[in-house]
């Protein structure tokens, strides 16, 4: 019999089993020759890291992405592919940065402009002045000493000692110890005065203006000459009057012994970035494959789509975003009908706090109040806190289940079921077949920071995986090193092929995932007081 | 009774003792004082890092070093400052740089103008070529393609997934390691070649001139944002015609996968790089104490105060001049009176092939052919081999012992007796009163590659310190992270105490260091032939 014959038989016996759950088993094994001998996940990955390269919410690389992925989702197949807007502030981008110290010597720093801050229009040069500024307290130690000067905010640290290889994988035995059951706590008021800290850049700069500086400038927190530059005022109205810069450790540490034993040193900054204002609002990217059971609901994949820009956001979260992509292009390729909808989605301005996510949630499953003050921005994810009570959206029924990936492009181990143990048999049993390529364990803890967070708050059944860590904390993470490649393709393949099994075994369960109960726990500690130094 | 009273008794108890080898020994405890309660180690650090800054041989930074040096040897009382002179070529000094990938999108790249390369002379922005040249043999499939070109001649290499912690010290087991003799290897048909590959630079250099080309750019050869630039061009009539720059690893593969599938990238690339020919002569410096018998001969300590430029030059080797600078002001401030004199030395152009120390050992210890082609720079590094006879100066017999510091700011753990089992017993007796500290062992093992080398091949006695290797050689040996902030004051502390005990007690010992016997070997393997494509 030749090869041929004997895979169209097989294919006739698939086709003649007619159970759904059946259907995806048989189809398991189709998901994984795909995913392997006819992967386009590095493709996908290189157009998206190094053509488009940095997605800020907002940007021009952004508004790319967003074209971009919507075309790739329409040409492998995919149907009801869109954009959902919601409102978020200011395009940015850096077209061109220099930072050098012109005295006492003559040297060219590595630095980042922090996003969201003005140009310097032009070349700025000033004399640095170290003043370690941190709350509003700091403030009055500066008054009157900072006109005309670029002020370091930050109180320099000593170098790093790194005692850990950069990259890891996990063992056995580090996963066995994520499978532990924890109390969830709850402080509200801990909540509240996170909010209150978000002012603290506003004011910030607000001191600084007044008080006559001309720029400001932070120090890295990785060593080696690594920088992100981080920055939150990104709604309008909210833009910094001072142009702020993340300089390497390494020539921040430089400048603050220099400023202290002698004369100040002189920087000259370039910061030639450009904001947009053409569009406030931000998008996610949503697709489908349609379920044979409209009543059915539907599972959804889903990676956040923007980045940092210091690097092309790669492991953050591109290598997310091409899982699910790819995930989808691999479903849709197989021409699956499964019985629930499957939907891919790539969230956008998860890096400013969710925001993406928090708006699916909000517009398709349910709403949660924010308080007396009416929150935005950052200040939401902070202050949506599970104190308001959760109010359903029509759709709140429909999601059977939600898988996000957002920790890099290490392989897939396992998943977090996130304080959900009636789920942990149910997982376990769909990853059964991809224990051989390393995904094989469940384990109860609960993960936060990233776009599955409010699906949990309302009682959505979200998970995030278990991922080998690789050099994400080490070196990757938000960095300039963030690059295609420190991606690795195997991991990138495997985790597509896991996504897209898990998705499609879901969509065929004869039931949904068991629903964790909606958070809405009472405060854990009632009698503490809170120190009033916290954020010293 | 009183405090002053009680060192007043022990100093005059001290004095009473006359053997100048019991001397040394209460002198050993006066060296620890000094070394920790009142070390400038640091401070020296600082000014030599931070202020003065990279020292490439012969650049406006070397010549300042120079100075400063002599001038701080001299505030400490020691004796015979001087420094001398011997042929290097041209200063050069990075005065501003910048690039940028400006198609298909704006980057701002990681990079460095690699040493002695000629500036851009404004701004040049050019197409790239991925043109991978490593060896003649490869200019051939490249003819014709370069014109107008940056040509990218490095082949892109994996990512790195580092698997140790960059940061380490040494276990006692790992120590034990070094310390087993190994027969001498002996090829000088290798020296003849590698002497051979080091045209290649000027041979690729004048073939991209030909064919067109506008500039080179190489991958750096460490991940994660660090850079290098060195270079080897410096003599006079060596510059190259066109301008180099070292790119991040991160930047040079995004390039190369870009002009893989797709129109190359276009880079705007600024070099403004200086030259300086007002003296091509290199200095080393070197200072006294002055033994008290004119007869007894001189112990030496050493490190290259050179540096490349992408840092500071601080783990290499600031660190170890600055051990040989504090080692001498500890010694002069205790106003020792050796039998022999202690002579410190700080090396010019050791980066380029160990230059000052081999003009030292020609002019003050042993003359040695160098084949029928008189070689200079780099290339008499490589073919200043073992095969011609040692002619001894007149100052061959005086040198009693010399103690080189190279491998960066990691505390001393003890000495390489480099293949001479003769004076591990006497090394080993030096070291006793430092274990406590940390420096405890002597080890057989040869090291090469630093300035004790010529020493050791004219059968002076020539040693290395073993050191923790921190993040050396992780991160900072010659890379843009080789700053102050990655030296350990403590270690640094640590190391001048060990140098100036090590110093005082080898300038007072009844007799001098048992001699290596000078290396004149024969030919290890006769019978070997060389693979043709061994620089493959």
């Amino acid at each position: 019999m030749r090869l041929t014959h004997l895979l169209a038989a097989a294919s006739a016996l698939a086709i003649a089993a007619p159970a759904p759950a059946q259907v995806a088993k048989t189809e398991l094994n189709r998901i994984i020759e795909e995913g392997t001998n006819q992967s386009e996940a590095m493709v996908t990955a290189q157009y998206m890291m190094d053509m488009i390269g940095p997605r800020l919410t907002n940007s021009p690389g952004m508004r790319r992405a967003e074209e971009w992925t919507q075309q790739r989702f329409r040409d492998w197949g995919l149907t009801n592919v869109r954009k959902e807007g919601f409102e978020f502030g200011r395009g940015w981008t850096i077209e061109r940065s220099s930072v050098r110290m012109v005295t006492p010597r003559s040297v060219q720093l590595t630095a980042i402009p922090i996003a969201w801050t003005p140009p310097t229009n032009g070349t700025l040069t000033a004399p640095v002045i170290v003043a370690p500024i941190s709350a509003e307290r700091h403030f009055d130690a500066w008054r009157g000493k900072l006109a005309g000067k670029i002020v370091m905010i930050s109180l320099p640290t000593a170098g790093s000692e790194p005692d850990e290889a950069a990259f890891q994988r996990l063992t056995a035995e580090q996963i066995g110890k994520l499978d532990s059951f924890r109390q969830p706590r709850y402080d509200p008021e801990a909540a509240d005065r996170r909010v209150k800290r978000l002012d603290f850049a506003k004011k910030l700069d607000a001191f600084l203006k007044a008080e006559g500086a001309v720029a400001y400038a932070t120090q890295s927190y990785r060593d080696a000459k690594l920088v992100h530059g981080e920055g939150y005022l990104f709604a309008r109205g909210d833009t910094p009057a001072l142009p702020g810069i993340q300089l390497a450790a390494e020539d921040y540490r430089r400048l603050a012994r220099i400023a202290k034993v002698g004369p100040a040193p002189t920087l000259e900054i370039t910061s030639d970035v450009r904001f947009d204002d053409s569009d406030v609002n931000a998008y996610n990217i949503l697709a489908d494959i349609r379920g044979t059971d409209p009543k059915a609901g539907y599972v959804m994949a889903g990676a956040h789509l923007d980045s940092w820009v210091a690097g092309d956001g790669a492991a953050d979260n591109g290598a997310g975003s091409v899982m699910v992509m790819e995930a989808a292009r691999i479903l849709a390729k197989l021409g699956v009908r499964p019985k629930r909808t499957i939907r891919f989605a790539l969230w956008n301005g998860e890096e400013q706090g969710l925001l993406g996510s928090l708006a699916y949630v909000e517009r398709h499953l349910a709403t949660r109040g924010t308080g007396p003050n009416s929150q935005t921005g950052l200040a939401r994810f902070m202050g949506w806190s599970n104190r308001w009570p959760i109010t359903p959206q029509p759709g709140y029924g429909e999601l059977a289940a939600y898988f996000n990936i957002d920790n890099g492009s290490g392989k897939l181990r396992g998943v977090y079921a996130e304080n959900n143990p009636a789920v942990v048999s149910t997982l376990r049993e769909w990853l059964s077949p991809f224990a051989s390529m390393g995904a094989r364990d469940v384990v109860i803890s609960r993960t936060g920071g990233t776009d599955h967070v409010f699906m949990q708050q309302v009682g959505v059944p979200g998970f995030q995986f278990i991922q080998d860590p690789l050099d994400y904390e080490s070196r990757v993470h938000h960095s300039s090193a963030d690059t295609f490649d420190h991606l690795k393709a195997d991991d990138m393949r495997q985790g597509a092929i896991v996504l897209a099994g898990m998705l499609l075994q879901a969509a065929n369960a004869d039931q949904p995932l068991p629903r964790a109960v909606p958070q809405q726990p009472k405060v854990t500690d009632p009698f503490a007081y809170p120190d009033p130094d916290e954020d010293r």
